[in-house]
C-alpha cells in the first residue's frame, strides 16, 4: 500500500518505555533505524525522542483495545451460545442499529470520527454474526 | 447483510445496568421487543436477562473501547504534526510491521482472533496514514 519511497527514511525508534508484553523485531532493529535516520539527517534527535514517546504511549493503548477486543468477543461468544441455546437468530439488526448511533454519539463526545467508529463496530459486529453462526451450526456448544 | 427473517424474532433488551452514555433508540422499543419475543415463546426469561447482562457488558466494553480509540488518534494526530514538521514520511512500513506482529502475538495471548486483530489494525493504520498525509498537506497545522 505505502510504497518503497517511504523506506528510505524509516524511523524505526527503540522500544524503551513501553508496557508490558512482546516486542516481535526487538531492540536491535529499532536502534539500526534511528541511527539510519540520524544519519541521513532526516529528523533531529529532539524529533525522534518525541515520537518515541508518542509510540510509547500508542503501543499501551493498542495492548489495551486488543484486550477489550477478546473480553468482548468472550461476552459474543457467551451471546453466540445463549442465542444457539435459545432458538434465537445470530443478527439483530435493531440491536445493531442501537449500537451504532450509540457508538456515533460516544464517539462525537470524545473527539473520534464517528464514521470511523461506525466501520469499526461494523467490522466487530461482521465478526461476531460470523461466530454466532458458527456456534448456531455447531449445535451451541462451540468454544 | 442480514435478511428480514431476523427482525421476526428481533430480541431488543431494556438498556438497564449499562454504563454511563447515549442511548439512542430508548427503552419504550426495547421493551416492546422483548414483550413481543417473550409473546412468540421465542426463549424465556431467563435467558433474556442472561442477553441484557451480557448486553451490558458488551456496552460498556465498546464505550471503552471508543474512548481508548479516540486517545489513539490524538497521539497520532500529534505524530502526524511531528512528521510534518520534521518531514518524516507518514507511512512507516517497518513500524507497520512491528505493529502487527505486536499485536498477533497480544492477540494469541488474550484469546483474540490474531487475523482479526491484524484486519482490526490496518483499519487503525490506514486511518491513521490518511490523517497524516492530509496534516503534511495542511503543512503540519490541521487539528
Amino acid at each position: 500500500m505505502h510504497s518503497g519511497a517511504v523506506a528510505a527514511h524509516r524511523v524505526d525508534v527503540p522500544e524503551s518505555g513501553r508496557g508490558a508484553g512482546p516486542r516481535p523485531g526487538g531492540r536491535d532493529r529499532a536502534g539500526a533505524g534511528v541511527a539510519a535516520c540520524l544519519d541521513r539527517g532526516v529528523t533531529d534527535e529532539e524529533a525522534l525522542a518525541e515520537l518515541r514517546r508518542l509510540r510509547a504511549s500508542i503501543d499501551n493503548l493498542d495492548a489495551a483495545l486488543v484486550h477489550l477486543l477478546a473480553e468482548r468477543f468472550r461476552c459474543t461468544q457467551e451471546v453466540g451460545r445463549l442465542k444457539a441455546r435459545s432458538g434465537m437468530p445470530p443478527a439483530d439488526p435493531a440491536r445493531e442499529a442501537f449500537q451504532i448511533e450509540r457508538l456515533r454519539t460516544l464517539a462525537r463526545d470524545s473527539g473520534l470520527d464517528p464514521t470511523f467508529a461506525e466501520t469499526f463496530l461494523n467490522l466487530v459486529i461482521s465478526e461476531v454474526i460470523r461466530n454466532h453462526e458458527k456456534i448456531k451450526q455447531d449445535g451451541g456448544s462451540s468454544a
